[in-house]
Formats: C-alpha cells, sequence, structure tokens
C-alpha cells in the first residue's frame, strides 16, 4: 500500500497540523517520504473521546470475540508482506532478519494473549458462597472478577519497531484485558507504524468492533504525549524508552486530579557475575558468548549486558583477552537514530575518558554515519563503588568489566547496583555455594536471574518477568513481556448478593467460561 | 499488664524524645495515662535498620513458619484479655460489643492469612519447561514466583482500633507476604496498640524470628509519618484515613529517588441507588435498614452510605420521611477524637447551611463531649450535578438524599460521583433493565457493587474487594481487605535455567510445596 503519512483516529485516517515528522533512513542519512503532519491535542482529544465511547463495549466482549480480534491483527500484520520488513529495515537500519524475527515474535504475541484471553486466568474469579446459617453473622454471596481499566495510552519504543511499538506487548496485552488504546507511535518509525496501525484497523472493522478500540498518534515533542497522559479518560500507560522519558510522563499522571498507573520500562545495564570456577574452566567460551550477546542489534536492547563483574586474576584477564579480541573484530552496525547514536557516542565517550576506566577495545569503524562501534571498558570494584556515573547505561554495545578483590567484593557490588530487568550468573558445580550467598540480594535488584545464558533474546511465555525494581521499571510488581502483563491493566471488582441475571456472566453459577476459580479459598 | 508508655522497636521499648502524646477519653474528655514520649527520625531509623536486617531472613521462612507466626499473634492478642478491649473503649469511645467483635475480626484475619499463606496462591508459581527441540529456537527453561517487596510502613486508623491499626489488615498482609512491618500507631489510641505491639513482639520472639520483623512507632505531627516513607528501606506503604494524609503520603512516595507504592484507602461516600419498584414495594423497610448502616459505630466507616439516589416522588417523600424519622430517634453516640467530631460537625453545618440542602432530620443531642448528632439531607440532582461540594465526604452519621427526576438522571449522578468504595442498589425483579443499564457505569466507580444490602460490615474473605478507584483509594488495582491484600506487597521474579540446587524450594521439580501451578499457561 501507498504511505499516507497520516494519523489514525478510529477508522479515520487524517492530517495533524502540528510540527512535521519524516522518517531518516540511519544507514544513509537520507529521509524517506511521507512526511506526517503531526497531532496535538485536538487529536489526543478526538482520539480519546472514540476511546471511552469504545470501551463499554469492548470490555465485556466474549472471550471468544477478543481472541479472534487479536488473531485477526496478527494475520493482518502477516498479510502487510514484505513492505513491512523493508518499511523497517528501511526506518532503523536493522538487518531484515531481524524484522522478520520481530514480526514472528509479534504476531506470536498476540496469538499468545489470545489464548490467555480464552483461559480466562485474567479474570481472577474468585467465589465466596452465602453461609446464611453462620454465626454469628451469616455470610452474603460475594463473587468477584477483574475488569479493563479504561482506555490505554502506549508509546512505542524506538528499538522494537514491531514487538515493542503500535502492536507490540503493551498494545496486546492491553487490548487482551479489555482496554482500548491510543498509540503514540515513535517518531523514528512512522511507516512502520502506519502500515501496522492500518492493520490494526482492518482488524476492528473485520471484527465489528467500535472504531475507538484503537487510534494511532503522531508528534513530535512532548506535548503530544503530554496531553495523551494528561487525558482524564486515559486510566494507565505503557512506556518503553529513556528514563527522562518514563519519568516526565510519571510525573504528569501522579499530577492528574485522578492518578494514573505508569508503566514505564526504563534503563538496566543487566549485571553479569562470573563466578570463579566457571570463569576458570570455560572463561573463553563465556566471552565469546558475552560479545555475541553485547552486540546483538547493536546492542540496542533493554537486556543488553552492560557490567560484567569477576574476580581480579589471571582467568578474568583471559576472559578480557578474548572478550577483546572478539570486540575488536566486531563488525560496525548502524543504530536506530542519529540521537542514538549521539547518545551513544556520549556514554562511550565518557567511559573512555573516565581517568579510573581502562579502554580494552573497540569494534571496527563504520562507513555509514550512525555506526555503532562497539565498547569494552574496565574498572576496579572499589572505583565503581565509589562513583555513580559508572553505573549510568550506555544504550549501544557497550560493557564495563568490575574487577572485584575477592568473592565478598562481588557481593557489595551486587548490593550496590540500581534496579535492573536481568541479572546473570555464569557458575559451574563448584560455585554454587557462592550463588547461593549472592542470590537473595539479586533478587531484591532484577526482575529475571539467569544462570550460564545471556539476557538478550526475552522469551514471550508464561512466566518471563521483563521487569524489575526502579530505575529498572517504574513497578517492579508487573512485567511487560508474557502473559502476566495483562495484570497490568485490569483492576478486580466484587459482587455482592447480586441477582443471577445481574452477575457477569464470568461469574454465573456454573461457571459457564469453564475458567480455573477460587471458591471458598479453594482453586478448581 | 502495666502500659508503660513506650515505643517498641524490635524486643525494645524505649521512650522518644519528640512532642509527647496522651489519649483522650472522647465520652469524658479526659486525658488517659501513660503519656508517650514521641519518636522521631532517629527511631525511625533504628526501626527501618532492623527491619532491613530482618527481611532476608523472615521472606524465606517456611509457608508453615509463617502461618504459624500469624497464628501466634492472634493467640497473643486474645491472651491479653479484657484489658484491650477496655483500653479501646476507653481511647475510642466505641462500644464494647464492637471491641469485641473487632478483636474477634483481627484475629480472624490473622488466621485466614495464615492459611492463604499456607495454601500458596501467593507465589503465582508458573513453569514452563525448557523445550530444547523447540524451531527455530530452543526454549530454556522459566520459572516465576512472588517474593516480598521489602520493609512495609503502616499507618494505623483512628476507626479501627483493632482491625486496622498495629495487627489489621496491613499489617496481616504484609506480614503474610513476608515483609518487616513498622507501624506508626495512631495517636488517638496509643494504649491499645502498646497492647496489641507488646503480643505482635511476643510472638516474634516465640517463633524465634528476628526481632526487627516488627516495631512500632508513636509520635505526633506530619514528621515522623513521612521520615518512615522516606526511609529507603521501607518498600510500600499502608495507610487508611484523610485525603489529604493519604495524598501527602503518595506525594512523598513518589518524591523519593526510589518512588514506592502507596495503598492508601481515603474517602468514600458510598451511593445507594434506591430503584423504583423496590423503593414502591418496600421503601419502609429499606429506610430503616439505612439508618441502622448510617448510625453503625457513629457513622465512622469508610463504607458509611452517605449519599441516597432516588426519584423523586411519593416513593421517596415516604423513605425520607421514615428515614427522616429514625434519624431524628437516633441516639447520641461518642465519635472517637475531638478532631473527627469537629469535622463531622464542620460537615454537617455546610450541609444545613448549604442554599440548595433542605434539612430532613438530626439525630437526638448528646451529653458528653464528642457527641455526634446523625442528620440527614436532600438536594435536587441538578444542584447535586452542579456543585462538587456535595460529594464532600462527611465522616460520621450525614447522609444526603438526592432527588432525581427520572432514571435518566439518576444514571447521571452515577456517571458523575467520584470513585468509591462501594455502590449499593436496592432492586426488585421489576427494576432489573434499570440496574442493567447502570451497572457498566457502577462497576467503573467502585471496588465493591451490592445488591439489598448495607455497605457497613465488610466480609473478611477471598471474593471482598475493599477498594477502588481515585479518590476511594491511591489504587485501585488492589483491595485492603480479604486474602487478595496480600498481593500489594509482592513482586514476581522470574528464574532462567537455575541448577536445581540453586531453584527457590517452591519451583523445584515435584512441587515440594503442592501449590497450585500455571505450567506452560495451563492451572495445575
Amino acid at each position: 500500500m501507498t504511505l499516507e503519512g497520516k494519523l489514525l483516529i478510529g477508522q479515520q485516517a487524517i492530517s495533524g497540523n502540528q510540527a512535521d515528522i519524516q522518517a531518516v533512513n540511519p544507514a544513509t542519512g537520507k529521509t524517506l517520504d511521507p512526511v506526517y503532519h503531526g497531532g496535538g491535542k485536538a487529536e489526543v482529544e478526538q482520539a480519546c473521546e472514540l476511546a471511552e465511547a469504545a470501551y463499554a463495549t469492548y470490555r465485556e466482549t466474549s472471550l471468544e470475540d477478543r481472541a479472534v480480534f487479536l488473531e485477526t491483527i496478527a494475520s493482518e500484520i502477516e498479510a502487510i508482506g514484505e513492505e513491512l520488513t523493508e518499511r523497517g529495515v528501511a526506518e532503523t537500519g536493522l538487518p531484515e532478519a531481524r524484522l522478520q524475527g520481530e514480526r514472528g515474535r509479534t504476531c506470536g504475541q498476540l496469538r499468545l494473549f489470545a489464548s490467555v484471553v480464552r483461559a480466562g486466568e485474567w479474570l481472577d474469579v474468585r467465589i465466596d458462597p452465602a453461609l446464611p446459617d453462620r454465626e454469628p453473622m451469616p455470610r452474603v454471596d460475594l463473587r468477584q472478577r477483574h475488569i479493563g481499566l479504561g482506555p490505554v495510552a502506549v508509546f512505542g519504543a524506538s528499538n522494537f519497531p514491531l514487538a515493542f511499538s503500535v502492536a507490540g506487548g503493551d498494545t496486546a496485552s492491553a487490548l487482551a484485558a479489555g482496554c482500548p488504546v491510543v498509540v503514540k507511535g515513535h517518531s523514528a518509525h512512522p511507516g512502520t507504524s502506519e502500515l501496522v496501525g492500518r492493520a490494526i484497523q482492518r482488524a476492528v472493522a473485520k471484527c465489528n468492533l467500535p472504531e475507538g478500540v484503537f487510534s494511532l498518534l503522531f508528534g513530535s515533542g512532548k506535548e503530544i504525549g503530554q496531553a495523551l497522559v494528561a487525558d482524564p479518560r486515559i486510566q494507565a500507560v505503557g512506556f518503553t524508552g529513556s528514563r527522562s522519558g518514563g519519568t516526565a510522563l510519571m510525573a504528569t499522571a501522579q499530577a492528574r486530579p485522578q492518578p494514573i498507573p505508569v508503566y514505564a520500562e526504563m534503563s538496566s545495564i543487566n549485571p553479569v557475575f562470573l563466578l570463579p570456577e566457571a570463569l576458570k574452566a570455560r572463561g573463553k567460551a563465556i566471552a565469546e558468548g558475552f560479545v555475541g550477546s553485547l552486540n546483538m542489534g547493536a546492542g540496542q536492547f533493554c537486556t543488553n549486558p552492560g557490567l560484567v563483574i569477576g574476580v581480579k586474576g589471571a582467568d578474568l584477564d583471559a576472559f578480557i583477552d578474548t572478550a577483546g579480541e572478539g570486540v575488536k573484530g566486531s563488525a560496525a552496525q548502524t543504530m536506530l537514530t542519529p540521537g542514538v547514536h549521539g547518545a551513544y557516542n556520549d556514554g562511550i565517550g565518557a567511559l573512555a575518558n573516565h581517568p579510573n576506566v581502562r579502554n580494552v577495545a573497540r569494534g571496527q569503524a563504520g562507513e555509514g554515519p550512525n555506526a555503532c562501534q562497539s565498547g569494552l571498558f574496565v574498572a576496579s570494584a572499589t572505583d565503581f563503588l565509589g562513583d555513580e556515573a559508572l553505573q549510568a547505561e550506555v544504550f549501544g554495545a557497550s560493557s564495563l568489566v568490575i574487577e572485584c578483590a575477592n568473592v565478598d567484593e562481588m557481593q557489595r557490588v551486587a548490593s550496590q547496583v540500581e534496579g535492573q530487568l536481568t541479572i546473570t550468573l555464569h557458575m559451574d558445580d563448584g560455585d554454587l555455594a557462592t550463588a547461593k550467598q549472592l542470590l537473595p540480594t539479586l533478587e531484591r535488584k532484577a526482575g529475571r536471574i539467569l544462570a550460564n545464558g545471556w539476557p538478550t533474546g526475552v522469551e514471550v511465555c508464561h512466566a518471563m518477568v521483563h521487569g524489575g525494581p526502579y530505575p529498572a521499571t517504574s513497578d517492579s510488581r508487573t512485567t511487560s513481556v508474557g502473559s502476566a502483563a495483562i495484570f497490568r491493566f485490569l483492576r478486580p471488582v466484587c459482587y455482592q448478593a447480586l441477582p443471577e441475571g445481574l452477575l457477569p456472566e464470568a461469574l454465573r453459577d456454573g461457571n459457564p467460561y469453564g475458567v480455573s476459580r477460587l471458591v471458598d479459598g479453594k482453586r478448581e
């Protein structure tokens, strides 16, 4: 299809009258047509009004209808064909295979949430039957289910143009929860966003849902996003991006007459602990795996391994040598945007020029305008513990190795790192005691703890936690990847002694939805 | 035992050196010994340090050990005997039967959470087994459980000196979640608080738990509470009280370097909708039930029915007449504190003198210094819809009847009320269509919807939701009463490919805890 450069509000496609947005191919520096005339408060108002109007109908769709809608979105995205991955490559500089994989993940995620909707665990049905003969007081019939919070604002992320953008994890889980979604598309990939947005529009129409279930806004600057979060009809926010962006949205959400939850996934350096026995036995293989994880997607992952912790000595030296060789041999990769590239160079520069940081290796210089030249650095634990600046996230392929005097100092480093999405242990059987000693600290610091793997590559499943203590995310009680992400957009409602005819169907006698229920506290 | 007027920090009993606190018997206006020398930042520091130190051990207690601890607290509270209810009566002006009932609820609540801990639903165990042969990529083993957030600050409420105070719902659910608790006792009932606090101290010692699992602070003014919420070791806050108090704590929690969740239950006027057929058929009985609910505990319940909505006409007039007669005959009741009494009189006065409010009835005048003289008022829906002040909560026995022109205007009133803990419908079979039309609006406004009952008297069970949209609470996704309250103090952690010896016991193969689990998305 021909991209029209439009905002999608319900079933309409319109032009805003605020500042223009135009994508740039980061590999060439050339602009990509069409121009998107950005929206502002007027378009936020329209989208939110439609979303509010759609909510009453959409939240009471049957499990089957809602699941089919999510599956229809997936099919419509697949039906776009090559145009989607080609435009994605042009707008992001990511390789085609990555875009293809990400499309698979995006559609797989939508289908996972369809199965989650059908299974009905998200309803959290609880029934405490009446006990008319209880002494001293009878108990009345009490039943609980979850309902969607209301319209949700989703901010597309720059680094996942499909899987965390217009039809990504936040949108899929909010729609699964029964919440209409208003997306603020990321300005770096408007064409990819429009293509996906039109696929959702088609799915809405095919499923005969109210048009306000989905809208897609574009706008440069912060005004449109702030207006969206401030709109009284918006009841929750999903965001993946920078710490400054996330905290700004949190402040806006808290300053509303009615504060709302913001699920912001912000920054993480994903510490990797190399325990002594594993380092000794297979330091070279670990170093090779590390370089692969570091360079994946030019390091533009929230789960990029930005910090490696080991005990100083010959084994760690050998690891650093091998990893350094790997980094030196790393080909340059195009970064997502000039902004991301500039921030990466600033971060790398700050490390490279830090008086207490040793420069180990840089990757090959690139020829394009936004090339990422991977970096590996070393500092002592003493210096790390004394300088918060060494914990700053460098978004892109950059990692800092921390040399500890001993295992106790590794523990002190673990205690002092900020909240993280992930923490990784490389360990052998002989490291078990050390790992056991570290684990309680690691559990307080991260949402996911891995052994003998790499944090990049997040499985979309039921047990996944892509979350973690602040500042990794704004709300450690939640995950933004996996089926439990749906709970971010739900709230419980209790029904006391309602006549059968007034009770929501999911709560009626005989369990018409066939869902798992907690009856008098017992799982059925 | 002799009350010592001490703060309880771990196993110690100490005196602060800040302003004194002394309870006042609201029925007589006389002070009650002993004097409590209030604490400040130094005592917050000590209590939080101990809580932090206790957390690592306490959060990994076995299900059985933690359940036994909660049961031991209940037994220790019961072992205090008459002294507890007598002191409670003296400090609150509530009748002895109420204190006895509340003690039963408090101990029942602790035992409910013991059973909740043992059942292990709170762990939310999720297991996605490895799929080594999956194409194109294998899946590694992923397992999830919930852990406690860390030390929790609990603020005792004035209106539930036992059930929402030192060992109340917030404390019970936080302890059940594996979180040490630092209570800021309410200054109106320090003696009752000390008695219960000492019972918890004894339970901690008997169960050989680290002393920092529980501390109880006293202090006048806002400083000690603000210091507690600002302490970096505190990871969540439970509060029941005024809107101004709740929002002040929310602001402090958000301004921390690491923001934390605040569960504040603040204000609710609990609308009661009298649907036409029910009003016609049994308006008199409903009016009598209403007066009973209105006057219960001098109206000092978060769930007091402060707003009644009906269609203007002979049936509503008859309801108002009967309710007015009931209110006129209501005996005066002592209110909790001079502060509560003063605010009640101000609120009643504002209604009584409002140009668009009709005064229907006041209860009997009392002789004591803090007597509640129940009030019933009427206003038109037009005036109500045009004046936010008529939605202000009057804490105490006061209710405003709203006369609507028709059912559509009832719907408009429903749409315009703020977030509530409860909304009640009085309805007969002939009202079903009207109720169905109202229900979607009511679900967005309240955490609990009742038919043909009264919102006062909250069942402590699994399906209960004592929560609701802002400003009823700060977080509509949660409940502060019932077993689901435990989820406020938990966060998920995912373990990826951990060796069996490092995995938390609850997640190991063979389900050693025997808990309900989600395996590959299926409930087992």
